[in-house]
């Protein structure tokens, strides 16, 4: 699985010079998005088809400031799946110095699009082997 | 038509120190949608019975830098409305000194949920008067 | 302590219909800010005389989707405080039903302009004293 | 001058199902400050010497709607400076089609750390050439 890699922008800074913490959170969907269209589960052809995959939890942990100009690379991994609910982890570091700045979690479920549970091994038996060979 | 009043956030500054510019565009459109409401054309309700108003252009002038803590008043008017586009401009003022800090404008047109225009006072009259009064 | 309410945005959306969930990190720092206002701790002023209170951790639990439309009253309780660090815990409700929408936590230390530890209780005994009340 | 690439991001949509039209104003950002850096003048080492250039002014003509999964080149071209201002023109295409999506402009300035007004050919004669032989 290759890394994703974020360019902090200007407008993700904040007032103390540095990245705003909420930018994080954006960064782990960036990357999750990245993890499965490296599975070949493009994410706009999953909602496409019916699969939604709200967040049900976030939690992250900040470990030194990021400034504007740096590079970050972000891994997601998938530690958890059981055909309802997926877990994946993250972890932020500075693409020059390897530096830690963050790592984190998020929790989610699939729902179609009326915002119905979702059983993925009954509906879409594809998706929930590549899931579960990622695991 | 009351003044939209909006208080700033630390999220929107930048490492500048100021409200990054881009803000004033989502601001725009905070006051955009309480002038419509303030009009009782609800956006969600708008909405859910298939008008679209995207934009099609916007423009903005900075006049002074807008600082965290501050409370800025926008007014935002319709300028201009054919039944097929609007025109609406906005002011920019610190609440407590009243000082000018940027000038806008935004102009949209009105789709229906597939994206194609829609011609108002055919289809929604009423909400074509509305409007016609407003201006 | 008044609670805090929040006017979800159209910009706050995404493509699911519902606010992206990046967001109610935002909403916890626009309660935090409020919650220190109601003790007389405006945030730009501790700013002003070198206190700096950044996030160490951040985490959500989504109970419900919100929608554009929506106002949101967001209460925040601090429930720890060392004089070193402290935190805080959020509960996010629909204010015309009361449904309970997310509930969080942040986690926060004080550091100096340069972003060394600041110790409230040697420095600033005041707005030690101010928080310790709040406990 | 090489086109920068931005891939649209799922927290950049609205509920139309498009990119939320604010965001082209941070992709200019994006495309201004790294054509800056291929003309070696980076940003942040500039804002490290003291130069700063707020926005004065920023306009946008949407030509058609972005959706997420789609990739973005902009092209930013610097086309007024005058040692005092600059003006940059920028062209957003969508990849693969080469569709034209927005046309816009920004303004510029450049003042130092407290806000006053810089004149680059004075101060910094090496930037000030730089950025003439990039007109």
């Amino acid at each position: 699985m290759k890394k994703y890699e974020h360019k902090t922008q200007y407008y993700e800074t904040d007032q103390m010079g540095i990245i705003h913490h909420s930018n994080y959170i954006r960064w782990f969907e960036e990357a999750r998005i990245d993890m499965l269209e490296q599975l070949e589960l493009g994410y706009a052809e999953m909602e496409a088809s019916g699969i939604m995959i709200p967040v049900l939890g976030v939690s992250c942990e900040y470990k030194k400031m990021t400034r504007f100009g740096e590079t970050v690379e972000i891994s997601a991994k998938l530690t958890s799946f059981t055909g309802l609910r997926l877990t994946i982890e993250y972890e932020v570091l500075e693409k020059q110095s390897g530096e830690l700045r963050c790592v984190g979690e998020t929790r989610h479920c699939f729902v179609d699009q009326e915002g119905k549970p979702l059983n993925l091994k009954k509906k879409f038996p594809n998706i929930y082997d590549l899931l579960l060979d990622a695991l």
